[in-house]
């Protein structure tokens, strides 16, 4: 029985069932073996006393290696925003993005999150999230709107860099899939290509869309800031009049692997493609704000006639909630993402039943999990799952009085009231190990992560050391 | 020289002027004496290092003594909330209000903020913004929208509280002003007599207007829950068929000691009413957004034509930052009020130009103090102001890299960042004292308040020992 550990709080949150007063959880080596009313058990019993104990908070969406550009470009247009963002990406090497990423991740986990959906280009993001024994799945990003190179180099590139990944995978929680940019940085022939590959190998893909309102004047209208810029470039286009949903169907890269990040701009029409392809979204509500793309209609996302909450049928909505990197949001903090996100569809539906705590909570675990098919291994607290975990205090000014743990957790609480986080069984995160924030994470000191960080951070203000 | 105190940190934030990196404040006494670039002085320093030292914030609209409502009801509708929020309030009595009233202010303090605009009925309010050392204006609440009470019976009542608390109020930094509740919760003719008792008196006016749908629908076309509520209760109600703004304008009421609060539902000719009655707003986007309320188009509060940003003209909108209290938004954090308001505007009207991190920054300091006449005394760093400040580390993972201190104050800061806050030179708060959060406002425990606060709780859940 030593192999067992036991962590009591306040309240156990378990997502599939009822809160529990004054509970614990047991843990057997990396799994889950049960919730229950707190014990007379006093060996390897870990009491958090005034808190929350929940499933680790699932990020379907985030770009680790991003992490140095916190608060680099503010307030712009979104198009304006990306092309800078590109532009200024090539002023980083190998060990900038690293260090960037390890940042990031160590913010993730510091913030409850233990499994992420993340997009990446650099390569640094697998390393990153390795470092801090996250879970989840890395998306290789790839581009190709115009011709300049062609999709047998593209899709060659591609291959390398997954294959090397899924190498270095090995022994960690990570899986490893694509990312085609967007639709309007992927030429239609690279997505048939890369709907091949990814069916052939089973590969999850991960796709940016119907996201700024430029976008969806581009597939709408032919019209807009992309449209200009593709005719600057020489890139022939013609406007495919349906939603980019519909477009991206055509080109045979849906599928119930299929994650799609934004939403905003979708047509009520998408609900059913939604449901048909058994697609999952990424919901990002401050990022979609930040950017000024809009509010994300969420009960398309959902698969349902938005604001309308239809008579519950049998499909589940495999919809997750997302930070997007902190270039655009500008720090993870997915409690406040989930009060973000139940504040966002009220004030702009003014409908008081639109979804409350309880369903963001879930779309930030469970939710989140389904987004990422990783429901069967994360996202409750159900036996048998991965003991991927996190303590919240309530023992602060803000957090009292607490009537309610789901009220509490969306409505008042911060990332920075994590104070404990499990991945797999395994202390990732503790707030009591030390004064300084750069130390509470067992076996990694963040020192040298930081230092880099501001390094890689002058290059971006175009100072060299 | 030796009354002269020095605090240094990464980033002086004056607000009237332009950053000063490396800089230091020289405060004497209660007051600011200058802000400048960092010196070789070393006594009476106090260096803060990776940090923002700013003026303290200013929260325009607070219930201090619901604090204990805190997550009590969640996810209803405008109008369902309030009525039950006014049955259980009926479960209090004096000791609950205070516990409940010092706890907020002391959240408050913890958070940066300096200086209140408060609504109480309960009286509390004073009583624990006192024990902080807030400044900052009390309106004492009054209802009357039935002929129950005479009007010189609420008169006389409302002047007897009003006189107390200005008894109370020597050698404090509160002044005392009166709220008429609301335009639905006050009839004319006592709106009436309040505007002139307030004009004999030059008293501060407070008023909660055009907040939800429902009272924009009684206003204009005189149906919908409020009138139903009016029609049960056997309240006569002929729709004025005007905006609130505008009818509150024909009961004398408005002037330039008038705070409106919320401003959701407000005409585009409400910005005509707002500069001609030089009105200030306080603007509570969380609190609108979490009850159902909606999105206040800010440009028409700062007597503009929304969203069109006008050419600059000599106009000075009175408009400050209000969080309204935790029993609706749930916890009062101001840096997340500013990120907040951002995205909402740029969600609702999708323009890149609408207000950005200064603009909300400006609302939270120096919009503040001019929303309750204070602008002499606070909302800047200005030589001869109150040393009302706060101390915004910025050393925390969410924290890194930080580009621009305006930047990572609005988009990546958090209340919980706060490390020390200053009243008229006093130090209020220090989050180095202690790691018990009870423990960090200096001559003040609040372990006693804690106990009552949660005793209160229990009575509002029902349970009394």
């Amino acid at each position: 029985m030593s192999s067992l550990k036991i962590y009591r709080a306040k309240w156990i949150l378990p997502i599939h069932g009822s809160p529990i007063e004054n509970g614990e959880i047991v843990i057997e080596g990396e799994r889950i073996l049960e919730t229950r009313t707190a014990t007379s058990e006093t060996s390897n019993v870990r009491d958090f006393g005034e808190a929350v104990l929940m499933p680790g908070l699932v990020n379907v969406h985030t770009h680790l290696d991003y992490t140095v550009m916190r608060g680099l470009l503010e307030d712009l247009p979104f198009f304006t925003w990306i092309r800078e963002l590109t532009l200024l990406k090539t002023r980083l090497e190998g060990e900038d993005w690293l260090a960037s990423a390890t940042w990031g991740a160590a913010e993730a986990v510091a913030g409850g999150v233990t499994t992420i959906g993340d997009c990446c280009d650099s390569g640094a993001a697998f390393y990153g999230a390795k470092a801090l024994g996250l879970s989840g799945t890395i998306y290789q990003e790839v581009f190709g709107i115009d011709g300049s190179q062609s999709i047998e180099t593209i899709l060659g590139e591609l291959k390398g860099k997954v294959e090397a990944l899924r190498l270095a995978s090995a022994g960690t929680r990570l899986g490893i899939g694509i990312s085609p940019h967007a639709p309007y940085t992927v030429r239609p022939a690279l997505f048939r290509a890369l709907a091949s590959y990814a069916d052939a190998e089973n590969l999850r893909v991960c796709i940016h869309a119907a996201e700024s309102p430029a976008e969806g004047e581009l597939f709408y209208a032919g019209t807009g800031v992309i449209a200009e810029m593709f005719q600057r470039r020489g890139i022939e286009w013609e406007a495919p009049v349906k939603s980019v949903v519909a477009y991206l169907d055509s080109l045979g890269i849906l599928s119930s692997r299929t994650l799609l990040v934004h939403g905003v701009q979708v047509s009520a029409s998408d609900r059913f493609l939604t449901r048909e392809r058994d697609l999952s979204w990424a919901h990002c509500p401050k990022s979609n704000a930040k950017l000024g793309a809009g509010v994300a209609p969420l009960g398309i996302l959902q698969g349902r006639q938005h604001p309308i909450v239809e008579t519950e049928d049998a499909y589940i909505p495999k919809v997750g909630l997302g930070s997007d990197s902190v270039a655009s949001n500008n720090c993870m903090d997915l409690f406040e993402e989930m009060r973000f996100g139940v504040l966002m569809q009220r004030a702009n539906w003014r409908k008081s039943d639109s979804p409350g705590a309880k369903e963001f909570l879930e779309m930030a675990t469970l939710g989140g999990a389904r987004a990422l098919g990783l429901e069967a291994e994360i996202g409750t607290l159900e036996p048998g799952k991965l003991a991927n975990v996190c303590v919240v205090r309530l023992n602060e000014l803000h957090s009292a009085p607490s009537f309610d743990p789901y009220s509490s957790l969306v409505y008042a609480s911060r990332a920075s009231d994590v104070i404990f986080t499990l991945i797999g069984g395994e202390v990732k995160f503790d707030a009591t190990l030390s004064d300084n924030p750069l130390e509470r994470f067992p076996g990694l000191d963040l020192t040298p992560t930081k230092a880099a960080l501001l390094r890689a951070a002058n290059k971006l203000r175009g100072i060299w050391e």
